[in-house]
């Protein structure tokens, strides 16, 4: 369901023929009345042309809804980039009967080409004739490029006696290491029934951004196109201001979603939880949790089965937090590696431990003080390396 | 030849037993008469045990020479380590019979694990019973851990009409991505036969290294062991002092067995080289080149035939250099591919000139100032990935 989980929302997937796969690959996603809406966007310096566009009407904080091209990123494309997102927008804010100010896009796939625009806008007009409340899976389908799965969470509260839900779809396997501000291919949707305020939701997106989508990496790639977009449109008939259940449900999606596109990385067979405590202070723990996800040695012994906490040292010398080696406490799959740099001799157990295919968790503790952060990848095989050489994106 | 290609060196590669595949593992390199030395080590906070020993020593600027032990790197071993290192490092110079002092020591391999000392002593004393002005060769093999083959570069010049000569040897083919400061599991040594004082020496290691170790990358893993010594025992009886030839042999030397850690990249089949042209400052020339060739992605690419220019693209976006997209010129294998977001429609063309083994140009000029730099880095493939989740270092 995910998008068309909560009232009031409608959803299509078609396909519009810019994957070449000839899967879906156009998305259309509309509120039945109008919405607020929040939302975070890469920090790239070549932002891709759609970004451009919905920066601005983002800010605005009102929208009807949203429309995705997947297949082809309209990044690094000029000003003809920015004219061919805007046409799209145009023509879906037509094609569904809302202004055109209230149409928000999106695309993702190869850089530096130019969208097929009669493709995208007979696919546009199809999608809006295919609206339903049941398009919620159709669309999530139509946006993944490299994804082997489609993406979607929802979660159900209760906001003074009244049901509100939040459903949210994410499309992303590769390209994943966001850093996105409110103002990060990442593509992420999500809509609740409830009502809120643009405000409201930019401070919920705020909140939940750093322990959700900025805390992952698949490839230490920073997308040209990253978006996350809340929208709500207040069916449900209560207000979500003040409701703490509200913020920690979106955060819950968001995270649920986040974990999934690591999960899907491109080849990847695991997650990695690196789990930094013990450190001087937020960005010391934010800082060394980023630098050991994003080690390609430490994921690719991940891969190996072999719980090498060497090479996460390696990592934790180059990340540019507080440091002292003798304070440093390692360990992996649960079972402490290393005191202070005196081995316990217990990689044999930490090798049985981590065996399989479940989630990898590096536990390290910096003893230096109480900030903690944990950052998920996955661990790097050759299949990643292999899709990637034969795929352009 | 070597590091004994210099008049008054002599050098000895042997088996101690420090690596399991039972090849040379243990170098000793000595100078006849007392010598100078200069060198920079890795900015890792967890620096090696050696480095620790080594940093006070260098700045002394004094030495008659090093042992290296390969197949553990000594590296997060606490005191105890340290200690170890001090051990070696007394055995060696009790050995050749030098100065404690003088005495310089470099270790590779495994982090984490203490060296087996019974084993490294026995090589010292055997390594010091067979020194010979021909040990040159098995020294270079004997430092090697995950390469494929010994890399040794020679550099002969003139100074006021006397012969001096320049040897270096290097080993590396994974965690590297050095940034080294004089104060760089990198390690290299030069040896020559000019007089030079150990100012410089630090002078000339100092201008060599931007241009070389500094400007490569494997794996974006920066080792807790980098190590670059430049020593001069001025036995061909001239000083160096002065002479921009001397300079420029040492810049060369460096460079070449830069090149060859890179060419020789685990699982490398070939060298990709990113020079940035145009950028508004130095520091944005090497931000924009260290980042495009730091990405996975291009790498892949690269080993894929595919002059995927949109990969650089997402690199330059993240890489916090000063960036205007419309600016921005990219070329690969010498074919301009985009001009300000505009493709010039020679993908094909891109991809025929880049086909084979040789090295692949990836040219990108941001257009926004005089600043150039060239980041060297190798191909990714799916022998990396194989390798890492293998070998444990």
């Amino acid at each position: 369901m995910s998008v068309t989980a909560a009232e009031g929302w409608k959803a299509a997937g078609v396909r519009a023929g810019t994957k070449p796969s000839g899967e879906l690959d156009l998305a259309l996603v509309v509120s039945d009345r109008p919405a607020t809406v929040a939302g975070a966007f890469t920090t790239s310096k070549v932002p891709s042309a759609h970004v451009q566009l919905c920066r601005p009407r983002v800010a605005a904080g009102h929208s009807r809804g949203f429309c995705v091209s997947a297949g082809i990123a309209n990044a690094f494309t000029g000003e003809p980039g920015v004219r061919d997102a805007e046409v799209m927008a145009s023509a879906a804010a037509a094609a569904v009967g809302v202004e055109e100010n209230d149409m928000l896009v999106a695309a993702t796939g190869t850089i530096g080409e130019r969208l097929p625009m009669d493709l995208v806008l007979a696919g546009v007009s199809e999608a809006a004739a295919s609206l339903s409340v049941d398009g919620g899976a159709a669309a999530a389908d139509a946006i993944r490029t490299t994804d082997a799965y489609a993406k979607t969470a929802i979660r159900t509260i209760e906001i003074d006696g009244t049901t509100v839900t939040i459903g949210g779809m994410a499309k992303g396997a590769g390209m994943i290491a966001p850093r996105m501000v409110p103002q990060a291919t990442l593509l992420v949707f999500l809509t609740t029934d409830a009502s809120a305020s643009a405000e409201l939701l930019r401070d919920v997106v705020t909140g939940a951004l750093p322990r959700s989508f900025n805390a992952i990496t698949v490839d230490g790639c920073m997308s040209t196109s990253d978006t996350v977009l809340l929208f709500a449109n207040g069916a449900a008939g209560v207000n979500a201001h003040g409701s703490k259940a509200f913020a920690d449900a979106v955060t819950d999606v968001m995270a649920e979603l986040a974990y999934a596109v690591v999960a899907d990385g491109e080849g990847a067979s695991r997650v990695i939880r690196v789990r930094v405590t013990g450190a001087a202070g937020d960005a010391d723990a934010y800082a060394a949790a980023r630098e050991v996800a994003g080690s390609v040695l430490v994921r690719c012994a991940i891969f190996g089965g072999d719980p090498n906490y060497g090479r996460a040292v390696q990592a934790l010398g180059q990340a540019g937090c507080a440091l002292d080696p003798d304070k440093l406490r390692i360990g992996v799959g649960g079972v402490e590696l290393s005191v202070g740099g005196e081995p316990t001799g217990r990689v044999e157990e930490a090798a049985k431990a981590i065996a399989g295919d479940g989630d990898v968790i590096i536990d390290i503790d910096l003893g230096l003080g109480s900030s903690s952060f944990e950052y998920l990848t996955c661990d790097l095989t050759p299949d990643y390396v292999r899709f990637n050489a034969e795929y352009t994106t």
